[in-house]
Parts: structure tokens; sequence; C-alpha cells
């Protein structure tokens, strides 16, 4: 167990502050003490763009957790990187599998149509689809993909996953890679083209800019649905309103957009067969977060290498 | 092995009869002859309506194989018993899977509300639920409601089981058994206090016929959703009507009811919080059943027992 110099303070910057500092208080963590005043502290818990914010008063910070995945305020070129910052990892998995299942099976048993049929008073025994067999395929197999590849077994799929990273989980059936650390548009080409279904886990970094542009989205089966659960710079948005509108593609759940909230004049909001998400596929609860700082913090006091690090350069 | 005295001689009685024959016949089953004339046929395969329009013309008859898992028309008092009668078990959980929790993921994640928004180019992060730690109750633990279990533990749910039969899943954390063969009202009403869905997958028995009555209704809590994915009978259908009309429960997807086709004039067309489904849940594959009938039928050619078997005086 590493020596702590003094008692280690924590300072909370977030929305949901009450709830955080009432859950973490219940916890508590041996010789932790919460702080109001940044100057003090050594640790910080919040949303990382009030974490951003609070970045230059923070002279003594050695550790910050961030509340959800995305960093991308906080690994900004221009920010400092003098200390470990931590994400949300591993908590979303379960919610984003509840998204993604469920709106693929909005789609496979034709559960639009079939209310249709009933404002009708029609009895519409039109045949359905189902998910066993179908083949799912993940650009980006982090923590969260690990987990749709678990749900997508379980139903009976096929899973392929498109990542730079290594191989982590063993329901993936068939993995791509990049040849080389830019893109590499043939090997995701030939990814796509076997799919039932895409699903963007991407965090934003400019590598995955515009990574599902004309090109993907031709290469895609056209019975073919995409699913964006990740940030909405991974999709070329005039490229995938051109693909549903001439019915290139089935069909589009995006969570999330390039801007947020969408303008009331963008395309996205009376494209055919896109369904907008308003970024709700999987929230932060306050009881998750908190269950995975106490496991960081019982790290930090060990002296240990904390969980679910973030690398500045990557950028997630 | 048991000694077959003549080559086995299979009628197939389907509305699918040209894909049955097909498959089967691909199959390459050792001795197996498919012949046209009931008169010489020992095994039949087809719906349960067409199996019994023919009975009077099968003296041979042995086994039946049913494509379907309902076989209401062969149980009848009034038809022969003089066979073994096998129904289709084991083929239907995937699918029932899909629908169920396709159903109970478009009520939690909000998904209608979310299309109305969007229609609205209103940006909507009201909060949706989840199945993570909800309680979903089985009205009747089969092959199907064994299925249900596991896809339900894989969501990190609750699941308890309301059955008269044996405990035959693990996945089932809370079994509740009637104490008596007759109904026992009290511990059906303990059982769906608890409930957060409530999803019925009963047989058409005497012994299920409105199961789910006004009382049963109003001991579920109002935020409660029912699904029935077994047969009409076991819903009072006037007092779901009822106990919707006036927001008693949150809702309820039936994709069974008493009479299907569904009159016109029917009040379930326009309740409030109830999707039909026209008895689309879980279609029968040919192949499928005909994968059950091959082990099946080498049962039957090596004299053991054959697996699924109907009890006729149970009716399932």
């Amino acid at each position: 167990m590493g020596i702590i110099a003094s008692m280690p303070k924590l300072l909370i910057l977030s929305y949901n502050k009450d709830e955080y500092t009432k859950q973490i208080r219940q916890a508590d963590l041996p010789g932790l003490e919460i702080v109001p005043d940044p100057a003090d502290c050594d640790i910080v818990l919040g949303e990382p763009s009030k974490i951003r914010d609070a970045l230059p008063l923070l002279p003594k910070l050695k550790w910050a957790q961030s509340i959800y995945a995305g960093v991308e305020p906080l690994v900004a070129p221009d920010q400092r990187r003098d200390y470990v910052l931590t994400n949300a990892r591993g908590v979303f998995g379960e919610l984003m599998s509840e998204f993604v299942f469920g709106y693929l099976l909005l789609h496979e048993k034709k559960m639009l149509e079939r209310i249709r049929s009933q404002q009708q008073k029609k009895w519409d025994r039109a045949e359905t689809g189902w998910l066993r067999g179908k083949t799912i395929g993940l650009l980006g197999v982090g923590s969260i993909g690990v987990h749709l590849a678990g749900t997508a077994k379980h139903f009976g799929m096929n899973v392929w996953g498109y990542t730079k990273e290594s191989e982590t989980s063993t329901q993936v059936d068939r993995y791509f890679h990049p040849n080389s650390p830019e893109s590499d548009s043939d090997t995701l080409l030939s990814f796509v083209k076997g799919l039932d279904y895409l699903v963007i886990v991407l965090p934003r970094t400019p590598g995955t800019d515009q990574m599902v542009d004309a090109k993907v989205l031709k290469a895609l089966p056209s019975h073919a649905l995409i699913v964006n659960v990740g940030r909405g710079n991974a999709i070329d948005e005039p490229a995938i309103v051109a693909a549903l509108t001439k019915n290139k593609i089935a069909g589009a759940i995006l969570d999330v957009t390039n801007q947020e909230p969408l303008p009331v004049e963008h395309p996205f909001w009376t494209t055919p067969n896109l369904l907008l998400t308003f970024h709700t596929s999987a929230i932060s609860y306050p009881e998750d977060i908190t269950k995975l700082f106490i496991e960081n913090y019982n790290l930090y006091l060990e002296g240990k290498p904390l969980k679910y690090q973030v690398d500045f350069e990557k950028g997630y």
C-alpha cells in the first residue's frame, strides 16, 4: 500500500452534485474528504466540460474521474495533461445493449407497421424478421462493443468487429483490423459488405471523422440498418441523408449527431427511415459511476494504476 | 434398436407441404417413405386442425407430429387418443424472446414518444426506463418460459415464475405454485403484485380460462405491462379493456385473442395502450420443425419414447 502524504480531497463538479455527494458520503471511503475549494483538491469527479473549465483552478490535481465515456473537452491539444484522467467504462454496456437491440427488434418485428395496421383495423400477419442468424458489425470494439457482442450471441447472431485495438472479446466471431494506423478503406468496405446491422460505437477523435461516408454506405447491403451510439462525427451526414432518401439502406437510428441539440433546419428531422433519440441511449447513473469511483479510489489509496485511464494522445 | 415391421410411411398435411416434403427428402431419413395416401401412413406431420380433419382416414396412425405448440383441435374430448401426439417445443423460445423483449424495450425506451418528438422537431431528452433490475413474471414456465427466463437474466432482471409444473429452470429466481390443482387466487395475486411485467405463456386449457381477471389486473402495479404470447383465453377481455381505459395498468401487448382474426367491432382495436400483433410472435419455420421431426423419427425407429409428447388429459 502506497503512502498518502495527506488526506485525499475530492471536488465534485457535476449537475448531479448533490446525488454524488450523498452516495460517496454513504460509501464512507477511508480518508476521503469532500471539499468545496478547487485549490485544495487532488481528485475531481464530474462532467468533462465542467472539469475542463475548472482545470486552471486545480493546482494540486492528481486524478480526474469523468462521469462520461466521451472526454473530448479534456483531451483537446491545448489542455494540460499532468494528471491521470479516467473515464466511465464498463457501466454503459448494459444500457447500450437494451437500446441497440430494442431498436433492431423495433425494425425486425415491424412494430410501427403493426401499429398502423391496428389503426386501420387490419389483421396483419405479414411475416416479420428476426435477429437469430443475422450478422451485426461493431464499428469499435471497446467495453460497450464487447457487451453488445454478448447480447448478440445470446440472440444467436454472428458478430463481426472492426477495431484498431487488440482482440479482447471471444464473443466476436470475426475481427477486421485496418492495415495502417490511418484509414484503410478496403478493409472497412469488406467489413460492412457482409452486415445486416452496422452499429457505431466509436469515440470522437480525428481518426473517426466521417468514417461512415458515401463509399461505406454504398457497400452496405440495402436491407442493412445503421445504429450510431458513439459520436456524430463518425457519419457523413449529407451522405446518409442521400442513402436513406434513395432507399440505399433500410434505416438509421441516430442517438448522436454532429450538432446537439440538432438545429430545427437540419434534414435529419424529416429524413425517411431515420429515427433520432437525442443522445439518451445510455445515461450516467450516479449509482454506476459511484461504484466505479470507489473501485478506483481504493486503487488510488494503494498507489496502484487506476482503471479506465484515458490515453490523451488517442483521445479515449 | 426396435424392430420396425415395415417401412415407416409419412403423410404431410400442411399449408407448407412442399417445403416440408423438400426438407424431409433432403434429410434422407433411413427407411422413411413419404406417401400421399392417408390409409397407408403410420406417421403424420402438419397443422393440428388439418391432422384432426384427417383422423378418420388414418387407420394405421401411430404418431402425429404437430408443427405448432398449441394442439387444441387434437386434444378435444371427442377426438381419438390411440396414437402418440408430439407437438413443437423448444423451437419457439428464441423467436418469443425476440418478440417479448423487443416490446418491453419499445415501452421502456419510449420509442413511440421519441418518434412523436421527432415529428414535432423537439429535442426530447426525457429519461427512459430500463430492463436491468426489473422483475418479469412468467405465467407458465414451459420451454418458452425457460427461454424467456434466460434472456431476462442476460438483461440483469429478476425472474419470477408461476407454474403448476416442476421447477425445471435455475434461471427463475422465485417460483410460485398454486396450492391446489384448481385455481389458487391468493398465490396468483401475490405473484403479480411484485411484477413490472407479466408475460403470459399458457396453453389453452379449461384450467387457464380467464386466469388474468379483474382481480389479477387490480393486483398488478399500475406501471406494469402485460404481454400475452400464449392463448387468448387466459385474459378476461372486458376486464383488461377496463383496466387499460382507466390507466390501472401501463399497457398490454396481445399477440393472441379469444377470436382470431379479431372482429372489427372488438374494443381491442382502439383500447388505449393496447398493441395487437395478430398471432405472429413465433412462426413455425420448416427448418426448425424438420429438425425436431428428424430427432423424433430417429427415436421412433429405435422404439424409444418420443420427445415433446402431449398429455391428452392436460391438453399440452
